[in-house]
């Protein structure tokens, strides 16, 4: 229904590369490359040394181009959580894409059907989570019909989705997803490829010790349910999940093939609250919406930036504070305005035109929020403008 | 640096007209043709009866096919909050625009001062809003540079806004605003056009009489003001504001000349919660989120709208129920999903497949979610699709 679209990037944008930082307009989305770049050899490296597959979130970024960056580093592929979504990886050069959550809609199922085939043909591959009998038969059915259109003969990954604790989609651990097991079986379009149990509440619990008791309870109910499979003599290949918050306890439970993290690669305000686990590497920043103070009041400054230039539904962004700079604080100023007010006693507010950044409260509503990311390096302020990064899969949520 | 494009619409989208509202691939912002023309009838009407021009706010629903409909009913012109949304609804033809907010980044003047020409160019007219000495130096600047480029003497309309308790924006009532008056009329190429004075704070108190309380405080501030410059001989030609919380105040007022209510048209589940001023147009609920239903559990059922269909920071959104079916609440599910839950007893949950219409709690920014609106007729169960309405001013936040 909303195919992507590529518009050409416009001459002022593209006018920006080589420019100093200085000269990007406000508010805007800005990646510190270099930020970025170390996350990704950070995740590289963890998941070469606890020897488990990743294939980061794409809903996060919804950019091809950072896919394809995190494909060259070692991702086996990537996770999205829409059909359109899977449409704009696939179109920008991404083989390898699971759609980790249920598709039910007829003619959504109908494109998923021809995007199995057209990565079958690329020597690529397509999964999909489901969570009941009712999504396997509509599932079958628009593979059966493409074979049956088509002549090709290609076979989608199918992940039973458990609810691991998160409450919304996700089958029982145990009979009831034995149950959807031997019902994928029946079709020959159809592969069980493993169990999808991913547990997000679990991500924001703010100490190590939360978190691992709650991953625990995760892993206790993956073990269960293929034990039981497997005691039927069917193989469960992968067991895949895991986010930013958790992914150490869900690599280190010998249960997971595979993790699903996104955030790390931006991070944001609300993962840097969580205490960290020793074990976890330590991420950065990535992310940034530059703004400029608008307005000054007496014991306020305004800047430009409201929620629709940040996602609000995770908290407020955080003012970030250079070295020897005055800290401040981000109020809630409305849809365009935020409201700044100083920590402390120094009452030392921004002048109007002073430049500011923002660390957004959630990184993936707020990349939603905008068509382009101006990727910077040399830091935040003497850096210069890299490359412009389509967010390609914006606005698809069908 | 963001001007905007206009992309075509897909094959996909413009297949829809015609066809039944359950063709709409969802998740869709719906809007419901039928009760916004309604909405437009009663604003046209009630702004007659009170003898008051209306200039609806055009961050609402960011669509330069809109903002004309409303100009064809009767509205001046449009407010927009940045440079970006004017350059939009001046490339898709609304000739009478007010930027009702500060702009103070040189390069963003410069487009500003580029509107102006043009407008003038075409018999329109071209407003912005000040609140500082600096804005108004930088203003006139980028007017003069445009004047001595062109050699076109265009002038821009020049607002004062004071902070009539918002705590945002705004100069003071009284001495500090007359002294923006003075600055102001020191330049030819800029003419002291009126008040600025929206208290946007005041639109969800929720009984009519905290609003009255609220905007009482708002016209004495006003009056003080006025009296204050037209002492000094300077004639005040306009007093512009309110939204569509309180318009009814600001129009019996006496002394605002233009009201800029946007959410009227569509309406929310934030302004529903509103406690009716009897005086106020029985505004109805005109843009939806249609969902669908892709999980079932024991006690809940997921659909496929979640944050990033509709914007959550005014809270979530409410079920549209139909006479005879059970009503249900929707709870948080994350970006890309929501809860359903029964209210009371009758555990009716809806089944896989089944379709939903949820009422946003906050018109503006679920607008920005999307690229375009499904303009339908003939109801939500039995409509068809009339048109594709593009939200041209997507995204635009510089």
């Amino acid at each position: 229904m909303n195919p992507p679209t590529k518009t050409p990037l416009s001459d002022a944008l593209r006018a920006l590369i080589g420019q100093s930082v200085d000269f990007i307009d406000t508010p805007a989305l800005v990646l510190d490359l270099d930020a970025m770049k170390r996350n990704l050899g950070r995740m590289a490296e963890f998941a070469k040394k606890h020897n488990i597959r990743w294939r980061p979130h794409a809903k996060m970024h919804k950019s091809s181009a950072l896919a394809k960056l995190q494909v060259q580093a070692g991702a086996v592929g990537v996770c999205v959580q829409k059909t359109s979504e899977a449409e704009a990886m696939i179109a920008g050069g991404v083989h390898n894409v699971y759609i980790s959550n249920e598709v039910v809609a007829p003619h959504k199922l109908t494109r998923v059907a021809a995007l199995a085939n057209q990565l079958a043909a690329e020597n690529g591959q397509l999964a999909i989570a489901v969570d009941s009998v009712e999504g396997v038969g509509r599932l079958a059915k628009a593979m059966n019909e493409r074979r049956a259109g088509t002549g090709v003969a290609a076979v989608i990954d199918v992940f039973v989705e458990i609810d691991v604790g998160q409450g919304r989609c996700g089958v029982r651990p145990g009979q009831p997803a034995m149950a959807l097991v031997h019902e994928i079986r029946k079709h020959p379009a159809l592969r069980f490829a493993g169990l999808q149990a991913y547990h997000g509440k679990a991500q924001h619990l703010r100490t190590p010790q939360e978190r691992r008791d709650a991953i625990a309870g995760v892993v206790q109910a993956v073990v269960t349910t293929r034990k039981l499979v497997e005691s039927q003599g069917i193989p469960v290949d992968l067991v895949t999940g895991a986010g930013t918050g958790s992914l150490v306890l869900e690599a280190a439970s010998g249960v997971f093939g595979e993790v699903q993290a996104g955030s790390f690669l931006f991070m944001d305000h609300d993962y840097a609250k969580n205490e960290r686990d020793p074990a976890q590497p330590q991420f950065e920043h990535a992310l940034f919406v530059k703004t400029q103070v608008m307005s000054a009041g007496e014991d306020h400054a305004v800047c430009d930036a409201g929620h629709k230039s940040h996602a609000i539904d995770s908290g407020l962004p955080k003012v970030h504070t250079f070295e020897g700079e005055p800290e401040l604080e981000y109020f809630n100023g409305g849809d365009e305005h935020g409201i700044l007010r100083s920590v402390g006693k120094s009452w030392r507010l921004p002048a109007i035109g002073a430049t500011l950044w923002l660390i957004p409260g959630h990184c993936d509503p707020t990349v939603n929020l905008h068509d382009t990311m101006v990727g910077v390096t040399g830091g935040l302020r003497a850096g210069k403008v890299e490359r412009i990064i389509r967010v390609d899969a914006r606005g698809a949520v069908t």
